[in-house]
């Protein structure tokens, strides 16, 4: 498929990013911004904010009654090429606002917008883990929905509040380091199995 | 610990119980209804809803701004011997809105109402699997919260809707039976384990 894979290299991708919180202060939100400011120049980093997204309510999951909100994530995500998921944990698994914004996001199952969707998934916390164990239930969550999720042993950032400094910018440089390295994987990854969706939008046309 | 245990066997005992969906049809809330009525003598079952609690944020999880609904359900968990939680199975995991719900609950940690309550989980899909595997992420994180859960294989109710008539009435005689000796054995862990909330209710009176 390497020949494939060429005729996307010149395409600029645009991933939708999500922080698992809604705190004003989040750091799974800051690691996002860093995403964007660090991310190769073939990757568009965009963040997306799940405050107005409500609680699941399967009977407002009709084509008739389903929230403005939920409408519109699920749009930005069918116009993406790839997700970056930053999360914290809570409870030793994945935040309820963010478990949340899936369950809208997955259904229909099988023909969700995460459905082949290339996604990757990183976290940070305050203490040692960097939200090691929310990041794994997660994988497992985002394989359920068919998302093509990004192998890889996984960015966590753990003491997250020594490395970012006031004014909210990451300043552990080897931190920084390990994030330019995994967006580069991710961009790779997109236009490895990410060509689907990459041929929808009509970029294909190397 | 024997006769601490026989101090509490008259006490009535009050369970709240906990759906993992809000749809009005919901097959977990009818389990619960179902386990109202199933319940021994000995074990009051209070149904409470999660529609009115938002999406958490941090900012708002403060004594100042905590929303009204959120303290109405730390309190009912509070103020009860038990909780009962009956969970469908959302993208392999547990729903979001009730990882939200017990994300709220679970603050501040290690003092949450959740720290040392007795906990039985139970669940019901229209599948064959019963949400065994929501269950079963379910249970990590409960104990996460310090929650005592039941150590139980489980209730886990597959193809649930041919268990139900149309009237929302448990019709399958089986799925009754194990329910009403998961009550009993609910009540027994109850006594068992739950003795420091008893006390608190001032009920410790043999």
């Amino acid at each position: 498929m390497t020949e494939t894979t060429n005729a996307f290299t010149t395409a600029p991708l645009r991933v939708v990013a999500i922080a698992g919180s809604l705190r004003r202060g989040s750091w799974n939100r800051r690691l996002l911004e860093t995403a964007r400011e660090l991310a190769p120049a073939g990757l568009h980093v965009d963040i997306v904010d799940l405050a107005d997204v409500p609680l699941y309510d399967g009977d407002r999951d009709t084509d008739e009654t389903r929230p403005a909100a939920v409408r519109w994530l699920k749009q930005c995500i069918a116009d993406a090429d790839g997700v970056l998921i930053s999360t914290p944990e809570f409870n030793h698994s994945v935040p309820g606002v963010l478990q949340n914004a899936i369950d809208w996001v997955s259904r229909p199952a099988m023909k969700s917008p995460l459905a082949g969707k290339p996604v990757a998934i990183m976290g940070a916390s305050p203490g040692a883990l960097g939200a090691a164990r929310a990041q794994q239930q997660l994988k497992l969550v985002l394989m359920s929905t068919l998302a093509q999720v990004l192998p890889h042993p996984g960015i966590s950032v753990g003491m997250v509040a020594e490395k970012f400094d006031a004014s909210g910018k990451l300043v552990h440089e080897p931190t920084r380091q390990f994030l330019t390295a995994f967006l580069t994987e991710l961009e790779t990854w997109i236009r490895h199995v990410g060509r689907p969706a990459v041929a929808e939008r009509g970029v294909r046309a190397a």
